[in-house]
C-alpha cells in the first residue's frame, strides 16, 4: 500500500469505499501473485523436486482458486465445501490435496468422484473408511499424516512433547508401520508419502530443519521395516507473516535453499532417494495482501478515561482478536500527517464487550466518516466471518494495477433468512 | 430431555437424525415456552408495571421471532439484520427495542421507517444522528443507555469500577443530564427512561439489587436536575443458565418478587413514582432449550495418552469453547447404561488445534455412528455459527409434544458460493 496516495495496488481507498461501501475486504492481487512468485522462486532446488500447495482454509473463493491455479500452485482443501469451491473454479483435481482429521463418507466419495490427486489420511480408521468406499474402477494416492513430535511456537519449538494433537499418528506409534503394511498390496489405494505440520505463525527456522530431519529418519525407518520408500515429504505450512511491526518472519529466500540443501544432504547421508518436498503456505500467501476497510462512525471517551474508535464492522468480520488475542496494525489515511496520537481501542457494532478489533493502538484521532484500514487481514477473516448479531458479511474485492474487481458480493438482509422456513 | 427414551420433547434423537441428519441444532420449543412463562409469572408485581424483552442476539430466526410474539414477550434487536428478521416474522414493531453502541444511519432510518417502539441511545452522538435523520412526520421513544458503574461477574460484582465499557454513558458524567436537557423540548424524540446492563451469566442476585438502587437514585437525581422523570427502567439481562452441573443459577421465582419489592420500596423512599421495570433475558430463555446433535465418526487415542471423540461438527457451529473457554455437558444416548467412563476431548472436523467442542469430559467410550448430544447450546450457537473451513451451517428444528418442525434448512454447498462472482 502506498500510504501517501492512500492507495492499495494503485487504487485509492476513497474510490473503493465509494464503489463498494464498507466494511470491505480488499485483497491486493499483485501482492498474492508476488508471494506465489516468491515461494516458487525460493522453494526450488537443483536436484530435489518441490511443490507448493496453497492451504485454502486461509481464504478461499471461486476467484481465489482460479488465481492460485493461474499462479501454478497446487491446492490444499480440508472439507467438501472447499473441494466444491475448487471444482466450481475448475481447479485441476489432480493438483488437490484433501486434508482433515475427520472426513465424512460423503467427503471421501466426493474426493474419489472428482479424482483428487491426494487424500491425506489422518488415522487407520480413515484407511478402513476409504477401503470400504472406493470402487474397483477408482484409484487414489494417499499421504499419511504423521506427528513428528515437534511443536513449533512463534519463537521456539519443543521436540518430542506434542504427542497429544488430534491430527495424524505419532511416528513413535507402531500404527503407521502397520498401516503401510496394510496398504502395501492394495490395488487402488497408493501410498505416496507423509504429511506433517508443526504449527502456525512460526518465526524460527530451526523447527522446520528439525522436523525435516526427524521425518527423513522416519522415512528411512519405514523403508527398512516395510520396503516402502516414501516418494513425498509434505512439510505443511506455518510460515510466519507480519501482523504488526513486532513480527519478523523468516527470510524465505535465504531459508528455503538452506532447508532444501539440508534435506538433500540428509537424504544422501541416510542413503535414501530424497523425496519430493511439498510445503503448504496459506497465511503466508494471503495474510499481508488483505486489508479491511471500515468507516469510522464515532470516537468515544469514557468516564474512566478509555478512548474507543467505533467502526462499522465487528468481531463478526474480524474474530481473531477475540479468539486468539491476535494483534493488528491500522492506519487512518486521512490523518497520516497528524503527529498527535493517542491510545485507542478499535471496536465495532457487535453488542458484546468482546467485540474488539484492535486493543490499545496508537493512532491519530479520527473524524466521523474517516476510513480506517486494518492491515494483514487476508487470512482467516473472510473465511472465519459469521453473521453474529445478524450482521452481513462484507464484500471481497481484488485490486491490481489500478483496477478493482468484485469477487464476492456483500451479503444482503435477504441472505440472512434465505434458509428460514417461512 | 428424557434420557431413558433418548427423547427431546417427546421425539427420539434417532428419529431426528434420520429425518434431518447431523450436525443438527434442536430447540425444545416447550422449554422455550416454559421459560417465557416462568419469566412472565415471576417478573410481575402488584403495583409495578413490568415488561419482558427477549434479547434476540442469543438466537433469532423468523420462526423464533414468531414464537416470542406468541409468548407475549417484547423483542430486543441490535442491528438492521435482526430488525429485518423480526419484520419478516411480522413482529409488532411497537414492541421492539433497538439497541447497539454504534448504529448506522441506515439502521436508524430503518428503525424510524418501521416505527420501532424504542431506540436505545448509546451516546450523545447518536442523538445528533437521530435528530438529523428523523423526519418531521416521524416520532420515536428513546431510552438512554447508562453505565451505573457496576460490573457483575458470574459470582461477584464490582461497584464503581467499570467506567470503561464501550456501551452507554457513565452516570457520573455530566453528559447524560446534558443530553436529557437537549431532548426535553424535542418535538418528535421522546425520552422515556434508562437502560443498563451489568453483565452476562450472573449467578449473584446482589448485583441486580445494587444496580437497581444505583439507577433509581440516578433517576431521582436526573428528575431534580432536569424536571424529567424516567418512566422506564430497563435493567438488561445477564441471568445465568446451566451449562454444566457446576452452574447454579439464581431461583428467579424467589428473586424477582424480592427485586421488584425492593424497587417499589426504594422508589417510595426516594419519593419518586416507580418506573416501569423491564428486563431483557436472551440466554436465559433459549440456552437450555438447545441441543446440538452430532454423529461420532471416530475415537482416537494418541500416543501421548489423550483420547478424542471425533464428531461431524466443529468450532464453526460451536465457537464458545474456543472463544470463551466455555464448558458444556454431553450425553451419548446409546451408552447411558455404560458405567465405564474416561476423560475425552470432543473435537470436530475443523483443521485447527483450537477446534474443541468440549475439553476433558467424562464419558463412556462411544462407537462409530453413535449420536453425541451437547446440551445447553440454544444461545450463541446458531447465531455465532460461521462457514470456517467452508463447513455448512446445520439445520435448526423446533421440537414439541412429540413433533419436530424444520425452522432453518441446512446450508448447501451452493450457499457457500451464492455471492461469488463467477
Amino acid at each position: 500500500m502506498n500510504q501517501h496516495a492512500f492507495e492499495i495496488a494503485g487504487v485509492s481507498v476513497e474510490s473503493l469505499r465509494e464503489k463498494y461501501q464498507t466494511p470491505l475486504y480488499v485483497m491486493d492481487q499483485s501482492n498474492i501473485e508476488a508471494k506465489c512468485a516468491l515461494f516458487k522462486q525460493a522453494f526450488k532446488h537443483q536436484t530435489l523436486n518441490t511443490e507448493i500447495i496453497y492451504a485454502s482454509k486461509a481464504f478461499l473463493t471461486v476467484a481465489m482458486a482460479r488465481l492460485i491455479d493461474e499462479q501454478g500452485l497446487s491446492l490444499d482443501v480440508v472439507s467438501g465445501g472447499e473441494l466444491y469451491t475448487a471444482m466450481k473454479a475448475k481447479f485441476p483435481a489432480s493438483k488437490i490435496y484433501f486434508h482433515g482429521n475427520n472426513k465424512s463418507d460423503d467427503e471421501i466419495i466426493q474426493a474419489l468422484h472428482y479424482k483428487v490427486g491426494h487424500l491425506v489420511l489422518d488415522n487407520p480408521d480413515e484407511f478402513k473408511r476409504l477401503s470400504r468406499l472406493i470402487k474397483p474402477n477408482e484409484s487414489i494416492n494417499v499421504l499419511i499424516r504423521i506427528n513428528p513430535g515437534i511443536e513449533a511456537h512463534t519463537h521456539e519449538y519443543i521436540k518430542t512433547t506434542n504427542h497429544n494433537s488430534k491430527f495424524g499418528m505419532s511416528i513413535f506409534s507402531p500404527e503407521v508401520i502397520e498401516l503401510i503394511h496394510q496398504m502395501k498390496g492394495h490395488p487402488n489405494i497408493h501410498f505416496n508419502g507423509f504429511h506433517s505440520h508443526i504449527g502456525s505463525q512460526i518465526f524460527e527456522s530451526k523447527a522446520f530443519m528439525e522436523s525435516a530431519k526427524v521425518v527423513l529418519n522416519f522415512i528411512k525407518e519405514v523403508y527398512e521395516k516395510t520396503g516402502v520408500l516414501a516418494k513425498v515429504m509434505n512439510m505443511g505450512g506455518g510460515f510466519g507473516v507480519v501482523y504488526t511491526k513486532d513480527d519478523q518472519p523468516i527470510d524465505l529466500n535465504l531459508f528455503f535453499p538452506e532447508l532444501l540443501d539440508f534435506i538433500d544432504k540428509t537424504s544422501k547421508s541416510l542413503k535414501i532417494d530424497a523425496p519430493k518436498i511439498l510445503i503448504e503456505p496459506g497465511r503466508a500467501i494471503v495474510a499481508e495482501a488483505g486489508y479491511t476497510l471500515y468507516t469510522v462512525s464515532n470516537v468515544k471517551h469514557t468516564y474512566g478515561g478509555k478512548s474507543y474508535i467505533f467502526v462499522d464492522g465487528s468481531m463478526a468480520d474480524h474474530i481473531r482478536t477475540a479468539l486468539y488475542q491476535a494483534t493488528y496494525d491500522a492506519v487512518i489515511p486521512n490523518r497520516l500527517d497528524s503527529h498527535e496520537k493517542k491510545v485507542f481501542t478499535v471496536t465495532g457494532k457487535a453488542c458484546e464487550s468482546g467485540d474488539i478489533i484492535i486493543k490499545d493502538i496508537l493512532l491519530p484521532t479520527p473524524h466521523e466518516n474517516d476510513i480506517l484500514i486494518v492491515k494483514s487481514t487476508g487470512a482467516y477473516h473472510y473465511s472465519m466471518s459469521s453473521n453474529y448479531n445478524r450482521l452481513l458479511k462484507p464484500a471481497v474485492i481484488f485490486v491490481k494495477d489500478g483496477k478493482s474487481k468484485l469477487i464476492v458480493k456483500r451479503e444482503s438482509y435477504e441472505d440472512l433468512i434465505r434458509n428460514d422456513i417461512i
